[in-house]
């Protein structure tokens, strides 16, 4: 649009914490996050910038809180919210990549019913579902 | 996973209400129900468990509020939260089973827009048209 | 403002539906809504108006479904939606001006725990806990 | 359902309030806002009345505030509500109606992400994106 | 009401799972969740019975997640939620007793902003600002 | 905590971000917007960087939308959003800063209704009416 650099997301600065950024994502979300921001290009790549950069390389990098307990947050606020069944199926995948188990991802959905109600949680039930389906992983099947 | 029952959901207490519950829901949501009990059995018979036993046999059976009166605050609930459409139509099925007309279910999902407004309104009233025509049953065309 | 009647709230077409709206306004909330539409009058009366006009006026006046049905309506809306004590507090008082008994109205928000969970049931249980004290009413104990 | 014609759809007035909201909608949805209407016809056609009505002829039409400000205040709403992507994709386009531009879209959306998080800025981002594909409108490549 | 047990409330079933989750109930949430059933008394004692039996002797004693895990799910659909800062400060005490550090929590709230924006960020933050205070407990200095 | 400076909070580049956001939450909230990160000092500054480096500092001063464009965006999803009052209130101050008239402020309120309902308008409406009062300018008594 115009050839000055913008302040954030042209800068050298905002550069380097981008790339930070799309380390952690690769890291903690794989190829799905990486396929988020890729879908953000031809209609605001600086959405993209944002949620690589401030998200994932400010944020879910701070070293107060490990990948488990972040995503165990998320798989909270994510099912709570509702409506966001592509970003659940995202976080669920990281979910297992950052090393929670399948039980304790259905664990943590199945807690949060109580806060936010069983139609919440049956719809993001249902996307752990196609995840696990997905990355061939199964429910050891429980009692009940 | 293991072969002690587990208390919440193995036990004796609780597959009586188990049992409970699912009767119930046979009889409010038909086959509906039954269905979404199917669907979390690879996942999270957990969930499903405690949604026949709890919401069903617990709650839905006490004796202060007759069907009717739960299925309209359930459409006034479903339609306010928004993103639950796969609920609803559960629910706008079992608003039929126990005896809301056509007529009050559409009247109510309209008068749930003065509070939660009108896009809520408009995905619940689609969802309930979709179910009408499933089950052949026709809103008396009324004026306006 | 202006000397010209504007068409949503000065038009005669418009004060008849307000005169409507107020009427039954009075009829179901009593003197909380007018306090409400009262105390809109120093920074938006069109809000005031349309509450009245549209809300009362037009929807709630509706033949299609019943006042005690459009309560239960709305106490699964506004205990749903959160956020909304002050309407509730208007609307607890309401559904009982339309016949709604004590039990039914608590049953009714206990009921919509299961769908929208025990938090905002919460909220919901404590401003109807306020409104039967101050009406002196009171929840016949119930078994536990 | 009955000859009389009923006080909210059916009076001469409430006839000229939909007819100007009818205006009011083509001019500014277009085709989209029509066709919601229509496909309420069967099921609720008193919902499409009072969306015409009241939410375009009342609301909509009033002279505080111009059409590009509230279609803003409808980006804002929408995107932060959430489950509404439908609806969403009929504001966008009534969004380019009013003369915003596809950067100002984007940039609203953005904006809306820091009050409503990430998830439901990528969902109306996505929505917007559709609809900019289907107008035959690109965004501008910005920087980043 | 009647001298007939109700089924959900009164049969000695119930009443032992009730017996469990008060147990729960005072190891994770001490005194802080018994004054909220305490408070629910006169309104509506079933709703406290199911938030004990159901909430936290069926869900909340589930092998499948550690307590330190159920909090920061907690966490996560409180903050999300929004309008929820009463059972916030049952929950924030919650996470300290199950051994979450103070770091952790505003941790969690913060990485919670990604998802549900900075107003339900900052108003979790708040309460949690006001239990520690409360609790005597100080977030120790972190860079910025 | 530890002397090395934390990437996301205690770098050069991320302290050039705060010092630009400072200087627009400045110039946007005025003293209301400095307030809440001064709350913050004591439990999680980091919260309050991340608002004014990213929220300010990034997203509001891109050039892609005017201030009195944002503040419209802002007032659409805080009202939509429900339950952050306290940052609607600093927020109608912001609109005030930015150039928006008081009847814009409450013509964007009532229009927000049709899409998130009355309750959440009237919660919004009444914290306006707080700010209008504090700031000492009043609405234009509008016709009705």
């Amino acid at each position: 649009m115009n050839s000055m650099p913008q302040h954030d997301v042209g800068s050298p600065a905002s550069q380097a914490r981008l790339a930070r950024g799309l380390e952690v994502l690769a890291r903690i979300d794989g190829d799905a996050g990486r396929a988020v921001l890729d879908a953000l290009a031809d209609v605001s790549p600086a959405l993209g910038h944002h949620i690589a950069a401030f998200a994932f390389g400010d944020i879910y990098d701070r070293p107060g809180l490990d990948p488990r307990s972040r995503q165990l947050v998320t798989l909270g606020a994510l099912t709570a919210l509702g409506g966001c069944e592509a970003q659940l199926k995202v976080h669920v995948g990281a979910a297992l990549n950052v090393g929670l188990s399948v039980e304790e991802i259905t664990e943590a959905i199945l807690h949060a019913s109580v806060y936010c109600g069983f139609p919440r949680a049956l719809n993001a039930m249902f996307v752990a579902r196609d995840v696990f389906a997905a990355r061939g992983v199964t429910p050891v099947a429980s009692p009940a």
